[in-house]
């Protein structure tokens, strides 16, 4: 006869496999205990069904008050772990399949991006803004780090609660009104306050263009080569992109184009086309403006740099050429000031603006008040314009320093391309010197130029060569990087086929 | 015989029609110059191919020197408007046919908004905060700003120029890890470091998980009635918005809905219904995450105020309910410190993270990098937590006091919803009291409750009601707010059809 060993219940037994203790997180013994059932109910260990101790005994045992474990059971309830009822405590029926470790091997092997999650390829690696060369950031060492910084406290101080909630969703009135006066008079831009959409940074004003007037599958232009942001929001906005060609002057419009692939949305550069520096004659921007007109397309003008001339006087935004015209001016604050205050803005056709207001005002949010106040402040009491002149005179010195490290230094054949404006040479080299290969290389000299053909859509030999960002590299170091780029270029030469 | 009157150059008649001259807004007497010939030219008055006097005769004319006139005129070469040669200065060939004054009627008109750009229709009046009741909005006024600030300062002071540029696309490495530190313990969110992606508010969270995984005509369910935000990311994504019922519990999935419209994404609030408050038990989040696997979708879980959890311990997110599961944890620190901060996050399942690294890269930009320090800051140093637990307490005590008025003042039939959490209280009325017209009328006092209908994309008869906010709203003026309330609802109290 096999003697009768005394009924264990499993239940009792999880429940106590351990003591409650308190520990140093503040875990309260009630949080561990609630962990604790939730654990076993969901990993299986407590069946459905099965009968939880009652909480006075539950108490005695653990050595905690039965308010406690009482409170644990309420909690549970409220969750739909157990049911409560006089006849005691209950787990409820729950569908564990799958759950606790019975993970879908179809959710952890590489997830399903959608198409057009994966429709945007990034073609540069990363590159810290201290790397030389890197296009596109500013000079950050001469930025008025402290001035900057009293406008914010003023605005703080000032605004302080005021400013915490929800705001204008096309942003502070101060902010809108700075930059549409500092616009008018350096820019030529024609607007009221209202048409001015504050926004984070270039990205979300093409992002907003985008949702305003184009449907999924209508066509768009991007000048090619070209800035890629503005490629990634049209593909992430479902446009049909289209890459047409640029030569020295910046966008060209071949003649059937309009009849061939009628946009409904064109991008372009025209004070200063990145990355390729010509400035589009006057010609061709009324041309591009009367049969965008003709044919109800939109124009994005993104003037990214062209606060930084070097050739002569401003040259005036396509936006202010002829009234009424369709577009839709894009301007940040990356450049002129400093890229993480991530504070843009488009100014829209006045029509447009007031059309917009109910999308703006459901899918902006305002924010960053403090911030846009004081940039008003900033603006307003000529702090910009004085940096911008500061910047503009740095700049035209680095740039015609990089050009003479350039003409000395760069021993394979090339073509230095615009520099008219902006922060940036492109230097154009023969096919035979791979620039990707090249900015490849560089890295391992904490360097980051850009290579010319990854800003082209259909990369032409012709878009071959380096981007080389001046902005935020010393010139002390001009020549001796760009001798090390000769060399590198030199190195990865490919052999010409005979 | 008709005397021969001297011959009259017109364009010299333009150019010298009034003086230049030095005025105070500093424009050059170079500039006025240029901008004089540039519109003359644009509206016709200089005509292709007309000759423009010589820079000599024309700079002793107008009594400037001859380098600011032959500066003008290379600018205006450079921008297109004339050729110069040897020969003279020419007015270029241009298009001016609809330049100047000749806008184009069908722009000038109420402008065509894509269909997408008119899907989104504003249904809230705009609403200060200051106003009561205004759901969404924290205790402004009980924000710990000196605190904030001193993070601010010291981020700044610590930083300084080093996080002037752009950032990690996902967002500083130092606010992701406090994040998922906070999550871990508060939420029981399991995850590492790099799945945490810093976004602008939870909208923009909202936006990304629209991009990562779906494409445009894929099905989206959402709750209904639900948080708008979610709809409008939606309908801006071109996805077939499918609306679902909650009951008291929260999101209710019927049996044939898997078949009948399979979601590819399914917004859910389950640990706090917008609006109505209910706690999605635990086999409905079971049963949720077990039936997304097994067709492919991914669930997004916006927890928008759970910390503040008046009723027994805070109820884990989903997301930490079952390894691998297809949930997308999204957060946001608009209603736990401030609005305008526009801080938010999302936790993405970790293959997802990795998979998504390309479109995070060429669509986010970092950016507020001295604000995420800061923020990096408040959380790791517990001043976070001490913060919330002080908000918790506050709005449970106005939570009660706000139960207490209603039940004492509001004189009609109604029910009170959901409460357990946040910082709202959604009170249902019978139909014949127009949610609608009580809240437009609130507005003469300076109240800004949210009607329920509104909420829903399918309103029914029990989606009436109103919606309170109390997080920023004192619980002094309850009693008299109530009692408005009341009379205004009693006032347009509609008929009983017979």
């Amino acid at each position: 006869m096999t003697p009768r060993l005394p009924a264990i219940d499993p239940v009792r037994h999880v429940l106590l496999e351990a003591p409650l203790v308190r520990d140093r997180q503040g875990d309260s013994l009630q949080r561990q205990l609630l962990t604790r059932i939730r654990d076993a109910i969901l990993d299986g260990r407590f069946p459905s069904g099965c009968r939880l101790p009652g909480s006075r005994d539950l108490a005695v045992d653990l050595g905690v008050s039965r308010n406690s474990v009482t409170a644990v059971y309420e909690q549970l309830g409220a969750e739909g772990y157990i049911a409560l009822s006089r006849r005691g405590t209950k787990v409820s029926a729950l569908d564990r399949s799958r759950a606790r470790g019975h993970a879908d091997p179809a959710h952890a092997a590489p997830p399903r991006l959608s198409e057009r999650g994966t429709r945007v390829v990034s073609r540069f690696a990363d590159a810290a803004e201290t790397l030389a060369f890197r296009p596109g950031v500013p000079a950050l060492a001469r930025f008025p780090l402290s001035a900057w910084k009293s406008c914010f406290d003023r605005a703080f101080k000032a605004s302080g609660v005021s400013a915490l909630g929800y705001g204008n969703p096309a942003g502070e009135a101060a902010l809108q009104g700075a930059i549409m006066r500092h616009l008018a008079v350096a820019r030529g831009v024609r607007c009221e306050v209202g048409q001015v959409v504050i926004t984070e940074g270039a990205q979300e004003a093409l992002n907003l263009c985008v949702r305003l007037v184009t449907n999924p599958g209508d066509t768009a232009w991007v000048e090619d080569p070209g800035y890629r942001g503005a490629q990634t929001a049209f593909q992430c906005g479902d446009l049909k992109v289209e890459a047409l060609r640029v030569d020295g002057a910046g966008l060209v419009v071949p003649a059937d184009a309009w009849s061939a692939a009628p946009p409904r949305l064109i991008y372009t550069t025209p004070s200063h086309q990145y990355p390729t520096g010509g400035v589009l004659p006057v010609a061709r921007r009324l041309a591009l403006i009367r049969q965008a007109q003709a044919c109800g397309a939109w124009i994005i003008e993104d003037d990214y740099d062209s606060e930084f001339r070097h050739a002569g006087e401003l040259i005036g935004a396509m936006q202010g050429l002829v009234p009424q015209a369709p577009v839709m001016y894009v301007g940040t604050f990356s450049k002129t000031l400093f890229p993480s205050l991530r504070l843009g803005f488009v100014v829209l056709p006045q029509a447009l603006a007031a059309a917009a207001a109910p999308l703006l005002k459901e899918t902006l949010r305002g924010g960053h008040r403090h911030e846009q106040l004081a940039l008003a402040e900033f603006i307003d009491s000529g702090q910009f314009s004085r940096h911008l002149g500061r910047m503009r005179r740095l700049y035209r010195g680095r740039q015609a320093l990089l050009r003479d490290a350039l003409a000395q230094h760069l021993a394979v054949p090339h073509a230095v391309l615009g520099g008219d404006s902006g922060m940036h040479l492109t230097v154009r080299l023969p096919p035979e010197y791979p620039d990707q290969a090249i900015a490849e290389a560089a890295r391992a000299y904490d360097m980051a130029p850009a290579p010319l053909s990854q800003f082209a859509l259909r990369a032409r030999p012709e878009d071959n060569g380096l981007v080389l960002g001046y902005g935020n590299t010393s010139e002390s170091q001009y020549p001796a990087l760009v001798q090390r780029l000769s060399r590198l270029a030199q190195a990865r030469r490919a052999r010409r086929s005979a």
